[in-house]
């Protein structure tokens, strides 16, 4: 058993992402659930490069979905800080399923977990966060008509009932195994799984339909739904399927960026000298001397810049072999691969910033609060 | 220490209630207090009686109202069924209260509570007791201006906050330690007591305002109490004050009228018939005979006839003095005492569902949630 660690609290030592899917239990995306999904649109390269790498009930979705029972989409965000690029990895995937799929999809902001599990947040502050999140979302293009952002204290009426049905089937013994709490942790904090699990049954509260749903998210959040799957039949409602994502780099190299360390991490509201700094000193792998790089190439698969290309940035599969293929060979310098990853950031920046700015007319649009 | 269990979920054995203030480090109502409260109004028969005999922090309460700064009730119900002489005894002392402080109450219906804790009901089952049993609040004549029943599913979005607030603030070590609470407790009984400590601040929620809370209960549910009394500094709220009464005895004889025995439980919707019935069989610890009865006499301290004459129909101390008297010498024998008290139960039932019929056409002026 390797020594690293994968909760939706904790993400720390080197992933190795093989064993979660054992240790986990879910299915890795094969040759022919790739094929599969190809039918339905061309495949995003988080699926083609194995970002998105890992699935529960997939086939159940789409053979539902084949049949005309459409699934939703569900997806979130612990509004803890401001957003960074690996938050809007899974989201960018997500409206790329509902383009591709014409599905709606509820957005939840969990500014009561991240109070909760926070001692140093309040629920103002949390709140605060959860609307300032909800313009990085709405800047990725969401459909308004088929997208609603899920505050849960402003939804709460909604998702208590839902929240309570899951509660009644899960005994703390359960929640000690599956999240690792003791004694210590906060009567909230125990509660709180049953409030992620909630929007998994949602339409059922909207429109008395057990709608099939699917869960976009990085794997780190597998054990709220392996709680919400076990509980499902119970109710009555179909288990939530699953796709997982792998982890999203720090620039420090590594398995996670994290806000706790602004320096190896872009927020969606850095200024372009904030990028090119923080990419600058970004861990690449590289030789200490040019003429050393030269000889013994660099180091792609371990290489910040080069996993930012092949997981956001690049999106012709060529263009990131070649790309590897030349950096192992030593016929590119890290600071070359540095100055194009800045500029495509800082590009990339600049249209969400953009777009960040036009979605504060926007946001009432989006709440469902507005509906419940 | 004596063999006996109060808890808000358990009360068994024969309860010393003077063990139980030191076991809860309450305070016992005395002398003093009650010359100070009798000030306000005449004081109940109730408190002249000892029904309600401990409390906390009621100079407190009492020096905040003499200096203009007016305390609101809190109390509720569990609705798991239907209602019985048991459950009024407390909510009629509120009338009391306010009538004679003038004050507002808020009147928690907690279906939420009921739902997790019974295997057997489901949240609509609990959402319609609490509609049942509203309307036996509403029948004992609460001015509707100053009463509002807070139905926990429905005010969930004003109380929710606030239980996070509390939950935050509880480990589970507290929990366990308070209520008793081991691994195999579901996760929604755990997180419960912090919608339960949530109206003790919900005038905060409301108005902004950190008002005083006295809450008149069953000694039972002090757990609930002593924790939100523990978090309520940490969260910057003064500490709700409490008046404990002893529990309404069954019928049997025992301790706790339960609804789970009802045939030695009257029940608000009882038939005449039926009320006779029950109380003929009621325990009162006579002798099997009359001869013998007239020669030794009977023991009012043990006969639950005798206790409904003292805790809740009989308003004259002299008038219950008398009878334990010719009790104990003899001069009356059980058939009458059962007779005396069937007659004052049925006609108190009978004024009582005429006011709980009339109450259906004014459920909307109480509750809480038209306004949130």
């Amino acid at each position: 058993m390797n020594d690293f660690k994968v909760t939706p609290w904790e993400v720390s030592g080197d992933i190795d992402y093989d064993e979660l899917i054992t240790r986990f239990g879910t299915k890795r995306i094969d040759e022919e659930m790739l094929h599969r999904l190809a039918k339905y649109g061309p495949l995003h390269p988080m699926l083609r490069r194995g970002v998105f790498y890992s699935q529960r009930d997939l086939e159940w979705i789409l053979d539902q979905y084949d049949k005309g029972n459409k699934f939703f989409l569900y997806t979130g965000r612990g509004p803890s800080g401001h957003i960074h690029l690996g938050h809007l990895t899974p989201w960018i995937f997500n409206r790329w399923i509902q383009d591709t799929f014409d599905v709606k999809l509820y957005f939840q902001m969990t500014d009561d977990e991240k109070f909760l599990f926070n001692d140093n947040l309040s629920l103002k502050d949390t709140k605060n966060f959860a609307y300032e999140n909800a313009l990085d979302v709405i800047a990725l293009g969401f459909d308004p008509a088929k997208t609603k952002i899920v505050l849960d204290t402003d939804c709460i009426k909604l998702l208590y009932p839902l929240a309570l049905e899951v509660a009644k089937r899960v005994t703390f013994s359960t929640a000690k195994a599956v999240f690792g709490f003791d004694n210590s942790n906060n009567i909230g904090e125990i509660f709180y799984t049953s409030i992620q699990a909630a929007p998994c049954f949602i339409e059922h509260a909207l429109y008395g339909k057990a709608t099939p749903c699917l869960i976009p998210c990085g794997i780190d959040q597998d054990a709220h739904f392996r709680v919400a799957r076990d509980v499902a039949p119970m109710i009555g409602m179909p288990k939530p399927a699953l796709l997982h994502s792998k982890m999203f780099p720090s620039l420090s190299g590594g398995d996670k960026m994290s806000s706790s360390e602004p320096n190896t991490t872009i927020f969606t509201t850095d200024n372009p000298k904030t990028v090119k700094k923080k990419i600058g000193q970004a861990f690449t792998g590289g030789a200490v001397s040019v003429e050393e790089q030269r000889k013994n190439g660099g180091r792609p698969d371990i290489c910040a810049v080069f996993k930012y290309q092949f997981i956001l940035f690049e999106p012709s599969d060529e263009a990131v072999d070649r790309l590897a293929e030349r950096c192992r060979k030593g016929e590119v310098l890290c600071g070359e691969c540095k100055q194009i990853l800045t500029e495509r950031i800082t590009k990339f920046l600049e249209v969400h910033q953009q777009k960040r700015e036009e979605a504060k007319e926007k946001v009432q649009d989006f709440m469902l609060s507005s509906k419940c």
